[in-house]
């Protein structure tokens, strides 16, 4: 964002809007207004910049509070842990070139993962994009034409965000915007994807019919099923297959949490059947980790002894919410055959080898709760193969590994906590771990950009305080990873949040030493004083935070013991552990090259 | 970037390449060669990430230094600043998706700043590239394709750059890449605009000739005059002119300053001719400063009093190395009518009406030295009207007022620093300040990206540690913009380098505050304990580092009287500052309104 604004009919400082009674309203303030209908929709994100200073004026006649970011790509992390908490869109506002562009990878790990990020980019006012202002040929901010002779492209940017979004629109026509508007939210939540609206300064001000705000209502969340039929034939096969079935299983997946109430109708879809059931690498936690049939997560190759078995084992599996990528599916190493597999998308439902495009699988889901006779639904037979962890505790050189820190973290993670985990070797641990009921994991499990977490979880705080829970907020995080968004922590005081935060020291790309490069300086980082992190970002006294340097067991059980179940203060945690220690599965993922011979 | 590679192929940690003696080498380590042959590139920036380790390795056959920072973006910035101190290449190695997209706001602003960035992103092998690989079909940090039935796009980001960049190549041909590879850098000097090269992992251990690199000089840096002819016709053109000329002034841009010796070459032209000479708000301290005939900068009505009047009073301007743009120009208030107008630029010479088009200023400037008669040459009449500054004095809240800070930092500057000042309001006084001799100026003068600024001055100071520089390096840094990228801070104590820090704390983002929402939430900051900074980011002890908060005039006065001119610590100023204080340029750019009604 830059601060040079040189727009001639930009008002001065804090003017006051006036807006009438009437059904007409400046469209910058209809615009808050419909968010906040939007279900769970409080606050919003961002960076100001000269271009959006004229919309964020209309802000402050709503109750929507602004959340401003250290930087953008900050600002959009955390407008995704907030859409990712809420399952409802977190509201991005950045500025021409500088901001956006800053946000841009955000938005990319959105699209990767189905977030429904709405990205709000101030842009210059429409005479400017028409060319009707000569003087703003070549504005700041944007990129001139590589040819010196032509004029700058006013839409550059806007050409770039093509394939990380599933719509954008330049909001420059005052007589369609309102209707624009809409189209940029239904498309977010129908696809769960990011979609963009840029918006031209004076656009703020374009006074635009409100009568849709009290006459339609924003319930974009709710997932249409336009092929009832569609969706009565295939619940019937589904449900004629269920009958039959001698061992079915039921495999939950991140899509199921993507889409409106589809992760309760899915336990209770598993509470119905019983089920055996489980969850993907990306999907840990959509289930209720607590049910008697709840078996863990299936990463085929990439699971721990028997899960694989036993899923594979199966004659029916129910897959909801699917997402096959590479790190999702173990490395493509999910093996069932096309009989055995019910993939059951937003996109798509597929049984065996018959193939339904366009039905969304919440519709399927809720249908297939009307029609259940429970009657019918075989009884689960015992699992066939013992589960087991493949490498339980893995030696290090430091005092903790991570082997014993992820067991210690199992029964440290409590009913109701929210985890956000931190792309890095910790995250492949993850899922050797059992929740207690109601567990929220968040980790950005595909994309993979470090950097993420931390402003992430600044996101997801305040959803959680938007939402009024109590719960704790968990941040696990790399140190490498760490320093990329440092400024965010500062965060958690300014909107008093109290997050429970574990920096893993392993001084350095832990990652990568494993993949390359184990004593290259390129996988060094620099050497931080963490634990001062507090008086530099003002973390206050005592009182208000605390921080403990862990490196021994002794440390960790007591770093653990002492965190109350209703923080009243933030807590940091910096953990030494060896450069080369890592969860059993990271180095399985990389051929085993590193792990121990015996086990 | 991210640490999770699961490429077969991939070798473990620090495998040794072997290469042969042979005229064969793996194209990573010929890169390198072929970088380390480019004239003033002794150091590359990056992160590491899966799709680059392999490429990183051969970084280790030569003497090229690695550089890594705390995220892409910073990175980006700071062969930014490498580029815009050594007028050669600033080198940055980024991975897929997550890194390259994070660095897109830095290469766009080298884009629109003719900064010299090659910018190399590791992507996945070819085979995969190819679709021959059915278990990559979704990788991780990539995108999917929106429709979910398609395969994802390997090319998608590829696309994003077209418009930032003067050229990008996939080297996915070992039979083209050396060739490829030297188009790219030519085309990068050529434009002076950052360029790509999306470089497959299994690529960089291609075996290639190396013969080119004892054989073909990497001379990418000189202009080449493809058009003598057209070169001598326009010489004589403007010689013509010149000695016909009563009142010619020289007008220097930042062009000058990006394009071989052509600030040497303008410098000896200046002192030649002892013409009138005036710098642009981007070209500052291109020219000597000192130079008796030196006037000021020219910024259209944003000029100081006396420079306007006296430069368009100029019967002949030869406007070198000119950027036509909306801050450059004053807004596009230069006022000169075509006859009286020369315009040298790397594309095109304009002489009154005359157009040349495919011309470089360079050549013609070479020309113009060899054929000046210097006996022909009109002697400067003495200027017609007096220079003095708009508003000397701008009354603060605050002990300090930046209209005071500016009149001290004249004089504490000295013959040879290097300043690097960030975008805000201080940037908009430097132009009332004539620098000591051989001081170099970089600031981000168009583009305005705020957070610029930090990382930049670290790759402009490692670039002066490469040239063996034992110059001050000032950095002029906001409160808002250095919360931005504050990581960067700690690569000054990691690579040794010793600036001179003047952070003005404005309490938030002031520039802003002039222009909307003087007291609006959007344009707070998070409180932070600046001078802890030393602490966090590990800058050792007094020896190493000294910090001082910086209140009052006398305060000021000692800060800038106790820095040495070698300097041997990192010193850190944090200068308190009032929310709304700006030099008078940035409140007449804003039509006035916050200027006292005096004066």
């Amino acid at each position: 964002m830059t601060p040079v604004s040189l727009e001639p009919n930009q008002q001065s400082t804090t003017t006051t809007i006036t807006t009438s009674n009437s059904s007409q309203l400046p469209f910058g303030e209809y615009l808050f207004r419909r968010l906040e209908q939007v279900k769970n929709v409080k606050s919003i994100f961002g960076v100001p910049g000269d271009f959006n200073l004229g919309l964020l004026e209309h802000l402050y006649k709503t109750q929507l509070n602004w959340i401003g970011g250290c930087n953008e790509l900050n600002s959009g992390y955390a407008a995704d842990g907030y859409s990712r908490y809420t399952n409802s869109l977190g509201v991005l506002i950045t500025t021409y070139g500088v901001g956006e562009l800053s946000a841009l990878n955000a938005i990319a790990g959105g699209f990767a993962e189905y977030s429904k990020i709405l990205h709000i980019v101030g842009i210059p006012k429409t005479s400017v994009l028409n060319n009707e202002v000569e003087k703003a040929k070549h504005l700041h901010h944007l990129v001139p034409n590589i040819d010196s002779l032509k004029r700058s492209d006013h839409y550059v940017y806007t050409k770039m965000v093509k394939d990380v979004s599933c719509i954008s629109k330049v909001l420059d026509d005052s007589k369609t915007i309102v209707e624009d508007l809409d189209q940029v939210i239904q498309a977010i939540f129908k696809t769960s994807r990011p979609g963009y609206i840029f918006l031209p300064l004076d656009m703020a001000d374009a006074l635009v019919d409100a009568s849709k705000l009290s006459q339609t209502p924003a319930d974009y969340h709710l997932i249409k099923d336009n092929h009832p039929l569609k969706t009565e034939e295939i619940t019937q096969k589904i449900l004629e297959l269920v009958y039959k079935s001698k061992n079915p299983s039921i495999l939950a997946d991140v899509l199921v949490s993507r889409y409106h109430n589809a992760t309760e109708l899915l336990r209770e879809f598993v509470d119905l059947t019983q089920f055996n059931n489980y969850t993907t690498f990306m999907g840990k936690s959509i289930l209720d980790e607590t049910n008697p049939n709840f078996v863990g997560d299936y990463i085929g190759l990439e699971s721990n002894i028997g899960i694989k078995e036993n899923m594979e084992a199966s004659d029916l599996i129910l897959y909801f919410g699917s997402y096959i990528n590479e790190i999702n599916t173990g490395h493509y190493s999910f093996d069932f055959s096309e009989d055995q597999l019910i993939l059951l998308h937003p996109d798509y439902i597929k049984i065996g080898s018959e193939f339904y495009h366009g039905v969304n699988f919440v519709n399927v889901l809720s249908s297939l709760l009307i029609h259940l006779d429970s009657s019918k639904v075989p009884t689960n037979p015992p699992l066939q193969y013992e589960i087991k962890l493949r490498f339980p505790y893995l030696p290090s050189k430091a005092s903790i590994s991570q082997s014993h820190m992820l067991e210690k973290f199992e029964s440290f993670v409590q009913p109701n906590d929210v985890i956000v985990c931190e792309t890095g070797s910790f995250m492949f641990g993850i899922p050797d771990l059992k929740f207690k009921s109601n567990v929220k994991y968040i980790a950005q499990g595909f994309y993979l950009s470090i950097g993420m977490a931390l402003p992430c979880s600044t996101g997801v705080g305040i959803a959680m305080k938007d939402q009024n829970s109590s719960s704790r907020l968990i941040l696990v995080e790399g140190d490498g990873s760490a320093q990329m968004t440092i400024q965010e922590i500062s965060s958690f005081v300014h909107y008093g949040l109290n997050p429970i935060i574990f920096l893993l020291n392993n001084s350095g790309y832990t990652v990568e030493r494993i993949i390359k490069g184990e004593t290259r300086d390129y996988n060094d980082i620099k050497q931080w004083n963490w634990s001062k992190a507090f008086e530099f970002f003002e973390f206050g006294d005592e009182k208000n935070s605390e921080v403990k340097i862990v490196s021994n067991e002794q440390e960790l059980t007591k770093a653990f013991a002492s965190t109350e179940l209703n923080p009243t203060k933030l807590r940091f945690h910096e953990v030494i552990l060896d450069k080369m220690d890592c969860p059993w599965r990271f180095h399985h993922m990389n051929g085993y090259r590193h792990l121990p011979a015996t086990q």
